[in-house]
């Protein structure tokens, strides 16, 4: 225990900063420890850090300034000093003087959380990294130095809350409430509060009957706001900065107040009010739609499912009520639009979702970069004036994600998905970064100082910039890849239905999910704008323009929005079914490319990144031949179209 | 316990079989003592019947002369004697006459076998009545007096042999063969002997790797011998009488001899050789494929494997081996041709492998007649001067079916599946027997002496015929209403992967099972011809000849031969595109009758049995109006050609 070899930024293998204990304890000195142990990481034992607490600057904010003398590190709170000294640790770990250097920051959002999707038996819901750092046999059960480790790595990027139970809460997890999960809990609290993070519970909206032994979870019934008032006081009284309650409600078989005929703000307010003493948030996600759609019905329409269930409801939400937005109208999709009730609700307070973990993005076999996904989601115009980017801080109240963690040692299963975690804090942090600068961070904290002579050790400067500059290109151009071997033009959803990997066109085609692209023999794709099923309407009126007209639509959303023919002639005189096949036959290439590219990192890497790595992209090499036939023969079968270059394409 | 109020033939509600112990055990008296029971439960204790063994008779062979003065039954051994019995009462539960009656039976073949797919854990493979009569936790566990009325009901239609572990053996089961596990193996031994019920044990071909702690499984080596040697030897001092052993091998993942570079006689020989001077039977499956195929892969061709595989090993199996082969060359799919390896081994012994259990039939949901495949299957030339059914008793040793029971207290989950049961005994025992026959004499045994008015007694007389010929119409024709709505004319396999419920049209499409129709915009189906993979080389010529004209291919099995287009002119006119239109609207309109006679019948039927049937055709329908529209809509996707009846395709 407490003996890792895993390859983590800030994270040398041997485990270095696993080996001493930790019980300083949230105080002004862990920000002194912190960075003493990270200097004599990088062996700059001899620099001079100073610390103080300086009101004036924003809370979490710091201010540093290196000289000749040393480096003075001021904070807005404790925090602020632990993030100044991440910031320091990172400048000197990417090889930087600090002479002379002034830098100052703060974050653009103060709810920066990661919700881990763990459940009580120790697996994790759309995990690919291996089982749970929090959960084992049915009870919080975990390796405390590995813990801290993770803790580190979480605080290094800015995460300040996490969540360590499934959304999808089940029995075992619901039981986090009572008096014996508390005292668990609170030992997990206890790991992560010197590192600035505090716990969300994911919270079952039956617990008043599970837990409570109250005969409904009616949240009009008087019985049922007395039971969460004092449920959370017991909480807050075992966990007193605890985040506050993370709840999915009436989604996917998981119960809510529509059971009960209420809307979605008595079920949230009810709980909120509990917490509100505490100074708790209630995270309320607005993942809800029909899952039992038949598919035959036409005019339902999933993805407009969440803006009509809550664009009703602004302003009724009480004031902690957070309302958990994805990102995307449907699910996590390698391409779609953004959501259109983010930013839409003036009156209520929203948080915007991602997904770390590559549910339908490889599962971390397939190398895939999020931060260049986030960028796109980020630039994308929320009105004529604001790209989302400048939601955050505003609207925008929180940037939450799934965690693509477990106890895999690597932490991500995929040696470089590491870098979608660090991307997303840091993303969180600062939304104006751009996913080549927080990949080429991520890239050289990790590889930057390793050369093939000195694998255990550090060098003072960066001995591999090619490899830098090569791992970073091959992150960056690996969403596209991917995008080039998946469904077109933001078709999304075909995969094998329930487990999400791989081709499967016509899988979720005549399932109850809500998921359909209708593809006949001439045209494939629904029409979303007012001539079909009037989902543009949702968006304010410039996006919708946007993508109402087939000339203005970004051609990369064309099949989200509207249904062509294969005939169909994209700008630059492909046609639509042309495209599919050349997308797929580059796809292919891309991932040839990546791997020819690692190969010749090989001097320069260790064995077993190296190794590691090469399995993955030996298994996406496969998953995106399988991809490429399947996706063409479909095509090709339903049109009879051939392609024009005459490559293979199986009949 | 034993409190059971199943309702089956020979079992009325209340457990009246079930209720006395049984201690007789294997002997003469057990024949007279099944014989008063069953008397008394037809309240015809009045009725003197005698019994003689009666040497010239054949083996299990039987005669019965009704008199004034009482009913003689002579039978050819105990069992002879047993099987008269059960004859005897059939006729008298049907509401017969005995005086004047003379009949003489002996059985087509002399072993009648029932395959459980049991786990150890409890569970049943591909199994849709609950749990196992035989497992619990992983080790034997059961209730005696149910597990015997489940060995009447067996002994009762002629099965004369079971295995109780799934061929699919796992470490839980292969414990089989250890001194513990055949202990209690005994104890079940013990239960169904009286009843002429001999056991097979399903055994894993590694078992001297898992079991007998050598490194190997390769049956050449000597050591490999010897463990089997001792084993079987073990195995025949505790359970004597046992009828031999069940090994799927190379099959599915499963170890086998060519693991080892060794041709299938190789690895069977060396356990038969084993089980030989015990006169122990190896059943050996013959269900060998390349389940991990490359859809792409044009030339492999699944059906084709059992033949390719075992045909150029005849002759060279011991005599003590019998060769297990499916019915048809893909898997129990509702319309295939016969296997071209039933009777293609002159010098190999075989058997024919059904499934009762309703794997891609229904699951018990559906009602589907199994008998009126099977007839069709015995019906079915095997050369120019044979009917496959001439093949039993002579190359084919053994007629064996996969079990559709478990602890439903209706033993197969749907009430009337219970007739496939009953049919697939009738049937090994005579093969000649038809399906209308076999449905009505289980139909009358069931459901012909109850009335509204008296559940719980028996009457006398058939007091409602309408019912039983209603029943017994409603099953013979589910086969065909399945059919209809089922994928078309022998294309197979449009289910849901692994689970093997529900229209998935494509969902077999790109996996690596073999499993392939490749419907592209013009046509479907596989050319298995001399022009495509040569399939049909492996028939008798005459059968051969049959299928490879298109003119001369019976027309059920068209999609199986031959690769058409979807504006292809049937026999009758009709385009194959406007067939399948036309039968799946048929298929529900079948659906749909089923309930209105169901639903008619309710006065004269328990409330129970209607109930728990009404329920099933209930999901029948929605199955069936699943399968029509997303077939249909598949179908219209593809080739664009309209109903010409203008009815309702979603699009």
């Amino acid at each position: 225990m407490g003996n890792f070899s895993y390859r983590a930024w800030f994270q040398p293998v041997g485990g270095f900063f696993a080996a001493r204990a930790l019980e300083a304890g949230g105080s002004f000195f862990f920000a002194e420890e912190e960075c003493a142990r990270g200097l004599r990481l990088y062996e700059r034992e001899d620099l001079q850090v100073s610390f103080a607490i300086n009101e004036a600057l924003p809370s979490e904010g710091f201010e540093i300034k290196g000289a000749a003398g040393g480096v003075k590190i001021e904070g807005g709170c404790e925090s602020g000093l632990l993030y100044g000294t991440y910031a320091l640790l990172s400048r000197i770990g990417r090889g930087e003087g600090t002479v002379g250097w002034s830098f100052s920051q703060k974050p653009a959002v103060s709810m920066r959380v990661l919700n881990h999707w763990d459940n009580g038996d120790g697996s994790v819901e759309r995990g690919y990294s291996g089982n749970s750092l929090f959960w084992r046999d049915g009870k919080i059960g975990y390796d405390l130095p590995r813990l801290r480790d993770y803790a580190r790595l979480l605080a290094s990027v800015g995460i300040n809350q996490i969540s360590v139970n499934n959304v999808n809460v089940r029995l075992l997890t619901a039981k986090l409430l009572t008096d014996e999960g508390l005292v668990d809990l609170a030992k997990v609290a206890e790991v992560f509060r010197p590192f600035g993070i505090r716990l969300i519970i994911a919270v079952h909206f039956d617990s008043p009957v599970w837990l409570g032994g109250l005969e409904t979870s009616d949240p009009a019934c008087e019985k049922v706001a007395t039971f969460w008032r004092e449920t959370v006081a017991r909480v807050y009284k075992k966990i007193p900065d605890l985040a506050g309650f993370l709840v999915k409600a009436d989604s996917e078989f998981q119960s809510g107040p529509n059971a009960f005929g209420h809307t979605q703000d008595i079920g949230a307010n009810v709980i909120a009010r509990a917490l509100a003493p505490h100074g708790g948030t209630l995270y309320w996600r607005c993942f809800i739609y029909n899952c039992m759609q038949d598919w035959r019905d036409t005019k339902t329409d999933r993805p407009m499912a969440a803006y009509d269930t809550f664009f009703p409801l602004d302003g009724k939400f009480d004031d902690n009520v957070i309302l958990q937005v994805k990102h995307g109208p449907s699910d996590f999709q390698v391409r779609e639009p953004n959501s259109p009730l983010l930013g839409a609700m003036k009156h209520t307070r929203e948080a915007l979702e991602f997904q770390i973990s590559q549910e339908y993005t490889g599962q971390q076999k397939d190398l895939y970069a999020w931060a260049v996904q986030w960028e796109e989601i980020l630039d994308a115009p929320f009105d004529e004036n604001r790209a989302t980017r400048e939601l955050i801080g505003r609207e925008v109240k929180a940037v939450i994600a799934v965690a693509n963690t477990g106890d895999d040692e690597n932490w991500c299963g995929h040696l470089l998905a590491q870098a979608n975690l660090f991307a997303f804090g840091r993303m969180a942090w600062n939304p104006a970064i751009t996913a080549r600068e927080v990949t080429e961070e991520w890239a050289t904290l990790t590889f930057g100082r390793f050369t093939a002579e000195a694998e255990s050790g550090f060098e003072k400067t960066l001995e591999n910039p090619a490899t830098v500059s090569s791992v970073t290109k091959m992150i960056l151009d690996s969403r596209h890849v991917y995008e080039k071997y998946n469904a077109p033009l933001g078709i999304c959803w075909m995969v094998y239905v329930h487990h999400h990997y791989g081709p499967s066109p016509d899988g979720y085609e005549y399932t109850p999910w809500g998921t359909y692209h209708r593809a006949d023999h001439v045209a494939i794709g629904v029409d979303r704008t007012r001539n079909g099923t009037g989902y543009t309407a949702q968006y304010q009126p410039f996006v919708r323009d946007l993508y109402e007209n087939i000339d203005t639509c970004p051609q990369e959303l064309l099949l989200y929005f509207h249904r062509l023919a294969y005939d169909f002639r994209l700008k630059d005189g492909r046609t639509l079914i042309q495209y599919i096949y050349d997308t797929h036959f580059e796809g292919v290439e891309g991932v040839e490319k990546f791997i020819a590219t690692w190969e010749s990192l090989k001097p320069d890497l260790p064995a077993d990144a190296y190794e590691s790595v090469r399995e993955r992209l030996a298994q996406q090499l496969k998953n995106a031949l399988e991809w490429r036939d399947v996706i063409n023969s479909y095509f090709y079968r339903k049109s009879g179209i051939a392609d024009e270059k005459g490559r293979m394409i199986y009949t």
